[in-house]
């Protein structure tokens, strides 16, 4: 009844949700991999996903840590505590550092309450400034029941449809250039109903949505859900994928993807997709296989160049790991990853935790 | 429009939310200090108050900070990004450390839509158990709109009404032992009213309340707002005060003001009140004198030992600052404290970075 639940590193995502299901709360991050991520893992790396537009990121909910240190100490600091404001908060260095620096070993954490009123509406835009426009609104009309505003391009919707079975794109016409979920999730289905009914006639009105519907039941909400979520699966039937998992301000999120695309001619496909309402971009460049020197050249490193001149992140969700150790100055100052070698140097002296991830060798 | 502010540290916290109001948008704070209090400084202090029940800790709220460190080096950490894995979460240590790593220049902050609808009510409890229930009644029901959950009992309700001028209870018997404020903010005043209703009706017919009047206007709920609030000075007034800023799980939370009161007798009064939503206690012990040993022996070590035991914080939103430095083992483990103290040394070897705060000397 506290909210606050406390538990070991290796339970998995969804049945820590379904288990706080019958007590009235839920886990507050949502994830196409819950079925098999362990929450220790989803803390390491400090994980996004879906819910993080309204709950806020691991960094505000994880109340306390159990973590193992590279010289064998075990660092208690298992608080189930909100408001604790003595000494540094050290339990930050924990979360999103990929194991580099302890290993976490329980976890406590604040859940919120279960809502029961969820609805979920698919919209199109004819271009990402309206999608831009529709945010905004979102967040000002829908306010505090806004759970998600997901988008994909017309790209992402004609791969979905070609290569999942069962998948259909469920705006009759196909002449959009994009498309939005959003999802409300409220206390009470009525008047929640009735904002987001007021919300989608001004957007029309507005011209901000060209056509839209609204989930009837729980398996039409599902079936949009799966268009949004089979993204990354459909990826990789249509053939080799090269990904990216990018975060900007709103307003230049889809410039990149342009570019690429020009950049890359027919030589590839190019899909823009994400989390619209934090700023996170996937970028998913697709083509015949892996091979191909010529396209990874004109992709890499231009993505990253692009994405630190205009502020962005060149990982925003999924961490740098081993591959993008090394491009860390991309979006981090010198002076910043200095600091972190020192932090790494002092806590793991020997480099025996995680080695080679998160941080370039010298 | 992003909804991400950008200022400097010497920002005073009620002029970036009277900036932000004409915006749309409302910082995610709110203290009794907003006059005076700049944003530089309730970062270093991770500074709580009234909004973190529903916007949650700066740890999540505070995107980005230009730092100085000790040797000189301006550390660019001013992201405005919502999501960036890239490396180390560095910013963290600087929030709530006391300017004891670093001082904090610049801060990048999410700031959530200013809702136009809110509702006060205050409400009256027979006892602690029935408060508890009625938190835990509020956070199913009126969920999303919750925005403060706010208690004080009728010691507390007798000092202010005694020592400030203009204050009086709106609940006319005096025989109530627990008062409880309760705030809400949506974006639509309707719905919120019919909800704020049901969850007051629910409450009377349970035996929760037994008592309870809601705002009719913005004069009315800012005299509710001034009874919490003005706690503080009216014991400043009343005379001498020992004050501890604790936080424990909501069970327990007023059990330590009992156990004092009993402890004291007649020779002091003993308040509670505080942020019940966060766990949050503030216990004031209020005598004649400053010069009374006896009395603060009786306090000390008991009040920090009891939270200890009882797993609590002896800090939950103050800091340690010099006071309480050397009393940090009450609510940390020692190697968290010997890992703490590795990196003061290492960030700040001269010991030139507010010294003699936060950690205990050796």
């Amino acid at each position: 009844t506290s909210g606050i639940l406390v538990c070991e590193a290796g339970c998995i995502l969804e049945n820590l949700d379904s288990f706080l299901e019958n007590e009235g709360f839920m886990m507050p991050l949502d994830l196409g991999a819950k079925g098999s991520c362990q929450i220790g893992g989803n803390v390491s790396t400090n994980a996004g996903g879906i819910r993080l537009l309204r709950y806020g990121s691991l960094h505000g909910n994880v109340l306390g840590l159990e973590v193992v240190l590279a010289n064998g100490t075990v660092l208690d600091m298992l608080g189930t505590l909100r408001k604790d404001n003595t000494g540094y908060s050290l339990k930050h260095l924990f979360i999103g550092s990929e194991g580099s620096l302890g290993i976490i070993t329980k976890v406590s954490i604040l859940t919120p309450s279960r809502l029961s009123a969820t609805n979920v509406a698919f919209l199109a835009c004819e271009d990402y400034l309206n999608c831009q426009r529709l945010l905004l609104e979102a967040k000002r009309t829908l306010g505090e029941i806004l759970s998600a505003f997901e988008f994909l391009d017309n790209h992402s919707m004609d791969m979905v449809s070609t290569h999942l079975e069962g998948v259909r794109n469920p705006l009759s016409s196909s002449l959009h250039n994009f498309y939005v979920l959003i999802e409300t999730t409220g206390s009470n289905e009525s008047s929640d109903k009735e904002k987001l009914d007021t919300f989608l006639m001004q957007s029309m009105e507005g011209g901000l949505i060209s056509d839209g519907v609204v989930a009837q039941d729980i398996n039409q909400a599902s079936s949009f859900w799966r268009i949004r979520e089979g993204i990354a699966e459909a990826s990789m039937k249509a053939g080799a994928v090269y990904k990216y998992d990018l975060s900007f301000p709103v307003k230049m999120l889809y410039k990149i993807v342009e570019e690429i695309r020009q950049r890359l001619g027919n030589s590839a496909k190019v899909i823009g997709y994400g989390h619209l309402g934090d700023g996170n971009l996937h970028l998913n460049i697709l083509t015949d296989s892996y091979d191909n020197n010529d396209i990874l050249s004109k992709i890499e490193p231009f993505v990253y160049e692009w994405t630190s001149e205009h502020h962005g992140s060149i990982s925003a969700e999924h961490g740098l790991g081993m591959m993008k150790a090394d491009k860390i100055h991309y979006s981090k100052s010198a002076e910043t990853v200095r600091l972190m070698v020192c932090l790494k140097n002092m806590m793991d002296p020997n480099g025996i935790m995680n080695p080679y991830k998160v941080l370039p060798s010298f």
